[in-house]
This record gives C-alpha cells, structure tokens and sequence, in this order.
C-alpha cells in the first residue's frame, strides 16, 4: 500500500480503485458501496413519512484533537443537522479533498473514526468520491458528509413553530469544542477535562421528541455558538429568546480559558449540544429524557421565549447574574477560524 | 457588500448570513432555502419508487473555461451521476469550501452557473453549507454537491445486468472536456470547437429509457476517460467489453491534440456523454433516442459485449482500424491531475 495520497489516487484509474479498496472499504464497506454503481439505490421511506436531507463540510484544523478528530466530527455534525428535523438518520455520502502528501496512515485513522461514530448513530456510508489536489492547494483532508433521514408522520419540527412562553433547553455544557480546537492550535494547556464534545444526538433527540411530543424544534450551536441558534430562532419565529446566563451549562475550565482568551462562551462552537424550544407544560419532561440520555447528563432549562418589542424587532438577550438583560450578540466575522 | 471572501464569511456569525443572502439566495432561493433550518424537508417519492443517491467534490483548476466553469461541472456531475440509476434527479445540496481571498464576483458567477445548469436538469438547490480557508490553504473555490433523484418502480439498472451479445453505445464524441482543461492550463491553443462538453444528461437517458425498456445501465465516462467505464463494466459483469475504435466519435481537433501530447483519447475525461449498455435488439432505438436528444446529435453504436476468456479475466478491449485488437488498459496513475 502507498504511504502517502498522490494525485493519481484522485484519477479515475487502477491507483483510485486501489485507495477505495484498501482505506475506505477496509473501514465502511457495506451492501450499496461495494456494488460499485454511480449511484446508491436506496428504500424509500415508510408510507406517511418525507425525507430530511442535510450538507456539511469539514475543515477543521488540527484534524486530530482531544476526544476526537474530523471524521467523528463529519459524521457526527452532518447526523445532528437531519436530526435536528425530527428525522431517523439513515444513510451518509462522504467526498473527500485530500492534498497531495498526506498521510495514508492519517486517513485510515479518519475512517476508522467516522465508521465508529456511523455505527452509534446507527447510519450507513452509502455512496463516496475522492478528489486529490496538488501540494499547497489543500490542506491535508477536507471531508463532506451529505445525509439522508427520515421524517415519521406527524413530526414537524422547525424554528417557526416557537411561540411565545416556549421553553429553551441545552444538552449539556456549552464551549468545549471550540476551546479544545484553540488550546490544540495555540499549544495551551487547560485542564485535562477540555475535549471536544463532538458526538451524535439523534438518539437523545428521539428520547427528547417521545417524551414530549409538542417540542417546537432543535438546533446544534455549532460555529457562532448559541448566540448564532438564539439569533435565528428569535428571528425565524419573531420573538425574543430570553436565557438566564446563570443557568447554562459551563465547565469551570471552559469558563476559565474564555475569561483568559477573551472569548464569550456564548459564542463558541459547539460539536455535541442541542438548543431545544418546547411546550412550557412540556419542558420537564423534556429535560428528564435529555438527562437521562447518553451526552445529556447536563442538560438544562436555561430560558423561555418572549414577545418581542415591535419597535426592537426580535433579539435574543441574557440576564445576567447581577440582574441587568444585555443582547446577545451574533458574532459579527470569525473568532476561530475552521473549528469545523 | 465585500469584494473578496473572508474567514467571517464562514464564521456562523452575521458575515456568513450576509454571503449567504447576497451571493447564493440571490442565485438560487427556494421554499427549502429560505426556511432556514438545519435540514431541507422534502415529500417522498410515489409509492413503489427507490431513491437515488450520489456525491461528487468538484476540484477543477481553472474555475473557467470555454463552455463551463466549476459550477456547471458541480450539478452536471451530480446529475449525471444520479441519473446514471435510472432515478429523476430531483434535489441537489451543495457545500463550498472557499479560500479566503477569492473574489465575490467569481462567486456569484458560479451561483449563476450553478442555478443555470440547477433549471435544464430540473433539479432544486434545497440546502447548503459554506466553509472557509485560510489564504494558501485552499485553491480558490471547492464544491461538493450531492443528489437525491427518484427511481420509477420496475426501473433497475446497473454494470450486474449486462450479458454478452448486449451492445455499447456512447452519446457523443469523445475527450473534448480534458483537452479543454489541459489547453486552458497549458494556454495551448487548439481549434475554436475545443470545449467543455459539460451538461445534464438526464433528458437524454430518460429518452434512452422510454425507448429501450431493457437497457442494462449508463455511466458517465468522467476521470479516466471512456477506459475506465468499460474495465468497471467488464468487471461488474464478469464479460469482456469489445468496441472498434473507429466508430468511437472524436472531434478531429480533440483527436490532434491527443495526438500532440500523447494522450490515448479513450482515457480523457468527458462531462457531458454516457456510455450505454442495451440489449442487442432495442440498441436501434436507443440509438435514436440518444440522437434526438439535445447533447446526443454525434451519439454512436461503438461496441459489443462478449463472453470472456475465463483464463484471462474480463476484459476491456478495443480492435484497431488495422484489425487487431488490444487490451484497453485502466489508467494507472494521472495524466491530467484535477479535470473536475
């Protein structure tokens, strides 16, 4: 086997076949990928339901970070998005951009990540392409998952369906991912329980929607944070979204590095949380099916939603714990880049 | 708004809300789009259709050249690609990973490329995602796009069908998208009628279809030229593919530019022709179909399948205008690195 990627694994020819057949089918082989048509033909969903359908790419820099790597990112960031509908994640793509060079050793270590996390959240990598480009054109391996779900009857969740009195929710701890990527990239060292929260929440989301069957949506604070997830869901519904900063979630050593960084925890991405809006007389038992979820043993009930100010327009606002109410700000460019 | 692309741009903060209001809502808002949530709602297929499903990451370099660009190239592909099972290609997600620096302006070309090719195919761009690179990172613009099509009951295609005595066609002369991106590279100057053959085949295989009900299955001859299909073909079916290389149509410049820089014209990539496998006596009207269909006035009958020599394995072969014939080998490594 080659060492390194070289363009003509990306041709088309014997050295493509030959990537295909020794990386990624030794990691993710299944019935619809080794058939080895252009397309993967799949089974519909079940009479009454629709389909979910969801894009990402990975471009994180480093690729391997504490508690995981871009391939259980890609996999898990592209499951939660169509989770995040209300649907089952079935079926995943994956197209690959490696860079010349990289290592081979590396990649396996990629697909090993992604076929585990695949398997716990019991979606299938169906169909594939890889692209290689030219040395100083890349950077080692961007990853696109594409995936499919599907939506069972009656669910229809989304951020317009929030109305005022609505609860907020969030799974867990806020602004680890983000603060991960930066002590890795900036070689600073935090406490040892700093690692990315990187993980699939289809399951805790189905708990979630079982136990209370009127919750208006879910969204994943990724980039941007929850001030990002707040913003649009004041906006989508027309409302203010109002959190208690007392209440979220937030490691002690997460809340240190962004006090020393200068960073609003607010504002960093997360890779393994939910934002939930329900029903008020629903929200306990939302919480108890997120806490008793596997990644939900931190979930919170951290806010509700309000009229907005007409005059104001929707915002989404914090009190914070000496009693004022400040806007929570969308973050305006980047504050770190290619966390994802 | 911004002339060039910064890493705010994919930020997840109100930078990336604007790129994505000015640059791709402009080109190409739907119902999905617009809704803004995680994951694009779609109905189902009619009872008794399959589901389609493909991937492709789009790498060219140039992003321009005569007859297309790379946004054309990212929903042709995919197009083709899904409706190589037969499906109608229906929904398309998209996932730009952009370089910081490029220009807006080259952008939105490819937006307009992109929602240009999105309408001949009759297909919908319903989610998207948006990443950026540090400068010297990337190389401009990468574009993943990834498709849903729907597979009408009874339709089941695939390289398994083929049987010896079926015959191969091809919708088109040969090789003119590799010459096109080698001479734009290498500001080679061959004929004016050097082009792209970029272009969404679905019309013209559905035409197949309707014409020839038993047809056994297409491919696009993309990376590794028309070589590449016919020894994926011949393995999948276990047979030997036989074409004669001069009913194989090849523009008379294509074929002197090959001939000038040594390229065999049955490995340059194509964008915008099938091969198709028919049984022997619907090949008439497939034939006819292809050629009265736009992007299939040049289409030919080009070869047969045979029964192969068990000691030797199935084969790809090609008889010379000599009469001999020679094995017709899958590329091996590159020869035209990042045609699509």
């Amino acid at each position: 086997m080659d060492t390194t990627v070289m363009l003509g694994h990306g041709s088309g020819g014997s050295m493509m076949k030959r990537i295909i057949d020794e990386v990624f089918f030794e990691a993710y082989a299944g019935e619809e990928l080794l058939r080895g048509d252009d397309a993967a033909v799949l089974a519909p969903p079940a009479p009454g339901e629709r389909i979910a359908f969801s894009t990402d790419s990975f471009v994180v820099s480093p690729h391997f970070f504490p508690g995981g790597d871009i391939g259980r990112l890609a996999v898990c960031g592209t499951v939660n998005d169509v989770a995040t509908s209300g649907a089952v994640p079935k079926y995943l793509s994956c197209g690959f951009v490696l860079e010349e060079g990289y290592p081979i050793e590396n990649l396996k270590r990629i697909c090993a990540s992604m076929a585990e996390a695949a398997a716990e959240a019991g979606v299938r990598l169906v169909t594939g392409d890889t692209k290689v480009v030219n040395r100083g054109h890349g950077d080692g391996v961007f990853i696109n998952t594409t995936g499919i779900g599907f939506i069972p009857a009656g669910v229809s969740l989304g951020g317009a369906n929030i109305r005022p009195g609505d609860r907020i929710l969030v799974s867990g701890t806020l602004g680890d991912h983000g603060i991960t990527i930066m002590s890795c990239r900036e070689s600073l060292s935090f406490s040892a329980d700093v690692k990315t929260d990187a993980a699939p929440l289809n399951h805790l989301i189905a708990a979630v929607l079982a136990a209370a069957p009127n919750t208006r949506c879910f969204r994943d604070p990724t980039r941007g944070g929850i001030s990002s997830t707040l913003n649009e869901f004041a906006s989508q519904a027309q409302a203010d979204m109002v959190i208690d900063q007392d209440s979220v979630p937030v490691k002690p050593s997460v809340a240190g590095a962004c006090e020393m960084l200068g960073y609003d925890v607010m504002q960093v991405a997360n890779e393994g949380k939910m934002v939930c809006v329900v029903a008020a007389d629903e929200a306990e038992a939302a919480l108890a099916a997120m806490r008793s979820s596997r990644y939900g043993a931190d979930a919170a009930l951290i806010g509700e939603v309000r009229e907005m100010k007409p005059e104001r327009g929707p915002k989404a606002l914090i009190r914070t714990p000496i009693g004022g109410t400040r806007i929570l700000d969308m973050l305006v460019g980047e504050q770190l880049p290619r966390i994802c």
